[in-house]
């Protein structure tokens, strides 16, 4: 195996691997705000434009975390230095 | 094995896993919610409009989730960057 | 071994776990949404239209990641870019 | 070992693991669900036939994710088209 | 090894190990669908025709998938089309 | 090793695997059934007919499924048809 | 290493093993049983017959299990068929 | 490594992970029924000698299990067939 | 290999699989306190500036563990030092 | 490696891990065991008498579990028949 | 491999796995802290001043165990005795 | 490797993995132990002297766990029989 | 690889590992504890001095635990008896 | 690798591996009897001497698991017995 290879093969299977366990966390964590929201909603209707506001900024921020990972994903499928070197190198 | 099996193989292998655990925290928290917003309907009948609102908002944003994940499974198989690269070195 | 027997290989491997392991979240998902909805029927009777609506909407929702990995699965078995690449190779 | 040997021997692990690990969630989340139906009979006898309809309906969702599993393993044991090129290509 | 011993070793491995974590799913939900049913019936003693009809409809959809894995377990210790096929050629 | 000596290793191991891994979810299942049972019993001394009658049934079924892993282990042990193939052969 | 060490070191194991995970369920499942027979009969002093007689069989069901589980381990170290046929071939 | 040291080795380890593994189950099975007891001792003192009785058969029941273990274990220590077989063939 | 490759090679993985990881944390930490902020906003409205204050400063908190990690497995693929040495040591 | 060294070996890790993972159970069973004692005598200081006998008979019975375990582990350091055997051959 | 490349390799895979699994425990005991802290809040406002108080210290006490782990992973990438070691030793 | 470096190496790992593990059950244990005891003390304080001596009781039996595996682990270090045995056979 | 190589490689990895599994327990430990602080002074505003003061030295034992893991890792890194012995040896 | 090298290694990894593992139990112990403590004091402020007290001393018990570990961890470090045996071997 040469070293593009190497290097191809790995970031498929770790390109897959960062988002497939990246978003287990993310969204239980959004599934129990939102379920905790739907609660709140049904004690206390008067009270839905703080609910609804609070729960969209927290929802931003648990999803920012699924996004870092499908940064990565990405970067490492669509803009590797690593892959982009070997490649070079290979070309050159 | 030369390098567009090895590429293949761990292509494969990643669009598969990458799927099947990526939608384990998707489907839990759904349940989760959707189980939630029937209690919560029940609980407060008038308060439907809003419970159901909130209900598809979240339910988006933890789909999206599993979107990644098979956005990323489906790259693998069908618009491989690494793929398309030593099939064009091994055809050229 | 030849490229199409570990492509063949490695296909129905992932093809069966893909989905072995993907229906795992989706069953447990609806079970629980299932579960909730009978208990808000019992208690409610008079929602059951909402509660009935809701629910088969958050069933399709769920079971649409259990499709994902049914389509990543099948696309594996009958329809895999790569072992028709390798095939037609081979024939080639 | 030649080709056809290991397209078997995955075929016949792959069917075995892929109904083995499919049903846990199923019977797992159908389990839930009669249980639940059985406290909703209980608590509310009058709703019966709304709660019988909608278990028997979630029931047929939550099998179909474990129905989907032995179809794979199935196709994978009687119908395997990988199988097939290779017992071909052997005998022709 | 022969072709044939690995796939008789395969089948014996793969035959056990999926009936033995087949049944943990569906002994628990029925552990749990029974546990309830009992629950029940001791509280609305008077809905026991219901309670025990649809009892026996869960359990049947519940011990369905254990079927499936004896089922597939059977198969590859007495009809297994793979081993027939390398008997075959062994004696052929 | 010879064929005989994998094929008995295999199945000695397997047997084993089989009964232990598979009466952890029957003797689970059967203990929260047997549980409930004396709860209700408890609770409902006049229903102590129809309790049971349902538990003695939920057992029967419960047991089955420890029933299946205990077969494909005898199964294994004394008529294993892998075996008789491969003595059949050796002794003929 | 010959035919019969390898039987002798795989039977040694699985005899082990297949008691030890076995007895896990078993002794859990009866230590529950027996919990709540004994809450039962702090509540309900006057069921003590009918709690005692289904406790019981329940007892005996669950440790059955258990059996199965040393039958197949003493099978394994003091009559097992795959060891007698060896020794048998390499007395003779 | 000749037979005798195999045979050694492998019971050896065996013993001991039978034991370990095999008392874990019983021992929380105890405590769980023995805690049961206290707490059902101290709601109804009256009932103490029915409570005491019942609580001993039970624990008589889970020790059964971890002694299967132990003797398991014994056996492979000093009462091994297998190791009595391969010293005898040795000495002869 | 030479050092470059496999300097690359474990950098990809290790920064998809820092990434995956150590989102799983802040992400249900920020779910468990949304989810209570949510509850307490509809308990106690009057106290929603204290609240959310102190909801914002915490999730700022957690959300800078998953910060730490996104910003070691950007240093890994965009400004790794050994990368550097080994890049600047091939070429020199 | 010699016979001799391989026995020490393996003697000397099994003993280690026998004892470290055969107190795992005992040790939470007696913590559970003596947590629900002082609850009770909280709760019901006159039945101390009752309560105190019955929780040593408890305790002893689930030390026992772990003195099996410290037995096994005492014997395979101090008086293991496999380590003599090898230890006068060598000498022999 | 020299040994350059081997302590880079192990630099880094080991930075990126500190940081991950060290900001797993921190992260979910903050959001917990967090969770409770919200809730004392909504019942008792009077006493936000010390509750405030106490979160912030225990937040700082909890936080410090997350940055043992960054500093543990930034003194691997950018200050390694070892690697400077070795380094030197290469250059010199 | 000689016989020596492999005792001392075997030893060295198992006396740490031994007390590792083994603290782990009775730290639990005695928490939970302490914990009941605290909130005994806070309900009933008339029963001061009864829940102290218990708890002392129970936690010294707890401990007596922890304390065989320090035991072992302190006797692979500091007075191991197989380790003097190999010396003195090295020495001599 | 010599000798000063594998002890450094081994000392990097288990300075990591030492202080990320290392700081799990402490810090869900001092959150569970900060948690219930924040609950009691809620309740009881009157005894926050004893509560704030047994809280500080329940946080300093529980960090303490964290802080062996902390010098451990640091001793690996920066005080290393058998590095220092190797270099030592090395340059010698 | 010369047999301290290997002694090295193993006493390095060890004693990581000791104290990591080793402050899981103890930490999370002390957690919760710490939380205790605290609802204690504010349930009861009167009996505060006798809880601190009590609590010191669980702690103490606990906190010497974590001692046990940190001690063989020491030892592994600075006073290991197979170390300077073979260090003044190497010497001698």
């Amino acid at each position: 195996m040469d070293s593009a290879t190497i290097i191809a093969m790995v970031s498929i299977f770790t390109a897959g691997i960062t988002i497939a366990i990246g978003v287990i966390g993310p969204s239980l964590g959004e599934g129990k705000a939102v379920a905790v929201a739907l609660t709140s909603l049904a004690q206390q209707p008067d009270a839905s434009a703080t609910i609804t506001r609070t729960l969209f900024v927290g929802l931003a921020m648990i999803e920012s975390t699924a996004i870092y990972c499908f940064v990565v994903s990405m970067i490492l499928i669509f803009a590797n230095p690593f892959w982009n070197y070997f490649v070079t190198q290979a070309a050159g």
